[in-house]
């Protein structure tokens, strides 16, 4: 047992290190995880031993120089733990938090997540859909994609997007306006999570979603980055909804994966007269995308009945007994009616503060509890999903004519 | 030949009478017309004799109840010669000028149609492409309507529609704007067109295209008659494109017409927000209609290659030897560069004046010839189609911000 528990210590330094060492998607690191370790390749890297069974090669050899120039301040222990500390946890193949649809990515899934927020990230991504778009997005456009998210959100949906400015920030922003769980996938280490100036956004997302990249902290965006990044969002969520792309749109190549993947791929039409709905229509005629005009269309698109609505709209989507012993006994503490604040829950729950947050994200995602005014209850089954939480107007600042509609 | 003659003739009369005393597509005319001739159904109403081979019924007795009533005042020689003198001549199958893609209606085709303007219909459809949508179209869909039917027009397509309020007079405007063919297929008699207050754009239509109407002259429009002139629309055209449409619009019927008869299905998105655009998404996500968004859509959707655009926007679309020996002499009788008047392309090529002007319909929806400030005159292969006539201003009185663009 003490072997099991150091081998998987061991496996977890060895992949906090390649996310270090080495860029997202890396072909030449793909290749050689096919037959080697984390551990074995990390160990041989650091002693310049033979990399395993890998064949060598000129461009193996290349590769290697890149990984062992970046291994002298590689994390360590330490290191990783003080990143725990701010919050910011590694999430790896094989935890329980994991995403097991990440798996359609097949040797090409990440070495491992940086991930920071409250939900638990495998449950939040059960159910859920990406809404992408272009930074340079219009008033319509901002418009529909914040009443998608929020009405997408209200149905119980994890809305995840990419944290850019435009489309991806207001998919963020309609969902946490519903008080749903949104999940923001990055291009940059996430203790300086870009762009900046959604410092406030992404904090709200830590507290009600979270904060998902490769890119160990400290890591600075880079142009491929952006575009590996995208196929992480693709693939963490049931479907993609592009709402408005220009023609040679990054958030073209997020709905190129998602076809690739074969995850429905939606599109939200626009006046043909936007350039920036030219993608949307491209996808549309070119690439197969379903035409969406409203929630009803995406939840038709991912092949959901209308009685699979009214009963994810209810209730939970995961049976109680897929929980683990701890979420279970704060569940027990979550009363019925009146809210209870998470403090109280910790002490009813013995259980100590940090992991009762933790649980409740991972509860409220599951559609067991819900929030309310005094902190959190059981949603019952017969309620229909609450819409409410702080003003819209705090959360959406940049957009005056927001409707945020309740679930029917 | 003159007994040919005689009966070509009575057959006209017949079919005459047929469009007098029957709805068309009336479903009991339709199967009696499959076993007897036009002019034996009419001699068996008028002398109260047996319906050539049909199989008696009270299906087939209440229709010949609903026949005879009409048959008092139905058209005769002379009224239908007093028609021709007014501008509306009666098109039969078999007629030189009956459009041949109409066989797609099979024995639904129309016993007869009544048409009024300079061109020759079954040129002037050869190459057409239907714009339909709401009457309570929004500025957008004024808007692209006219933008799409003069880049269509500009090419050599003629634009067909039913002429009402909103994207069909649009369209048939954007056409005439750049000097196109239009063909208005009209729910009502062609000597008081419907609606009324559309007459300046009618008479356009007359002298730059022509209205269309399975209705004799002073028939009224009717509820049925609208749906049954738009499987007209679908049938005349090489497609069908809608542009704006609510979801219980008018326009979907002809939508479905176009579907049904296996003719591509197009339509133009517009904001997820405005209802009008509603039907088209409708078409777009459940129908298989193209989501189109400028006249290269369309062109590539009606299977035309850029060469094949090329060629069409150069020179003529049709063979010189398919013309007809009058329309030869005309076609002689105009001049390569300066421009000639019709009365002196008459004088020249020693045909009458009337028969003129309707060579010249032909020839120009032929793309042989082209109008320009002085009249007539040839149409070069090399030269770009051009886009001018009168201002703009004065063909498209309600619509501030339509854009004409030249043929590129």
């Amino acid at each position: 047992m003490i072997d099991g528990q150091d081998r998987q210590h061991r496996d977890r330094m060895a992949r906090a290190v390649l996310t270090w060492i080495a860029e997202p998607g890396d072909a030449q690191l793909v290749a050689v995880l096919r037959r080697t370790s984390p551990a074995t390749v990390v160990a041989a890297l650091t002693t310049g031993s033979a990399l395993g069974t890998a064949p060598a090669g000129r461009g193996l050899d290349r590769a290697r120089q890149r990984w062992t120039a970046r291994l002298g301040d590689a994390p360590t222990g330490a290191t990783v733990e003080a990143w725990e500390r701010d919050g910011i946890r590694l999430v790896c193949p094989g935890d329980p938090e994991w995403p097991s649809q990440l798996e359609v990515l097949g040797d090409a899934q990440p070495w491992g997540l940086w991930v920071r927020g409250q939900v638990d990230l495998r449950f939040a991504c059960l159910h859920s859909v990406s809404i992408v778009g272009t930074r340079a997005a219009t008033a319509y456009g901002i418009h529909v994609t914040a009443e998608l998210a929020a009405a997408l959100a209200g149905r119980g949906w994890t809305v995840v997007s990419g944290g850019a400015f435009g489309i991806d920030s207001q998919a963020h922003r309609g969902a946490l306006a519903a008080e749903g769980a949104t999940v923001a996938v990055l291009p940059s280490g996430l203790d300086a999570p870009y762009p900046r100036s959604h410092h406030n956004l992404f904090e709200a997302i830590v507290a009600h979603g979270a904060l998902v990249s490769e890119q160990p902290p400290s890591r600075t965006p880079t142009r491929p980055g952006f575009l590996v990044r995208n196929r992480l969002i693709a693939a963490l969520s049931r479907g993609t909804v592009l709402v408005e792309a220009a023609l040679r749109s990054g958030a073209l190549n997020t709905a190129r994966h998602a076809r690739d993947l074969n995850r429905p791929l939606m599109a939200v039409p626009g006046p043909v007269t936007s350039m920036a709905s030219a993608g949307c229509h491209q996808v549309i005629r070119d690439w197969g995308g379903v035409c969406v005009t409203d929630v009803h269309d995406i939840l038709a698109c991912l092949s959901f009945s209308p009685g699979d609505m009214a009963a994810l709209s209810r209730g939970p989507v995961l049976p109680r007994d897929e929980l683990d012993p701890v979420s279970l006994s704060v569940l027990e503490a979550v009363p019925a009616r009146v809210g209870r604040g998470p403090a109280r829950i910790a002490v009813s729950a013995g259980v100590d503060f940090d992991t009762v947050l933790r649980c409740l994200g991972k509860l409220a995602a599951g559609g067991f509890i819900e929030r309310c005014e005094r902190g959190w209850r059981i949603r019952r089954p017969d309620d229909p999903v609450r819409v409410s939480g702080p003003p819209i107007s705090q959360i959406l600042p940049d957009s005056g004519h927001v409707r945020c509609y309740p679930a029917q």
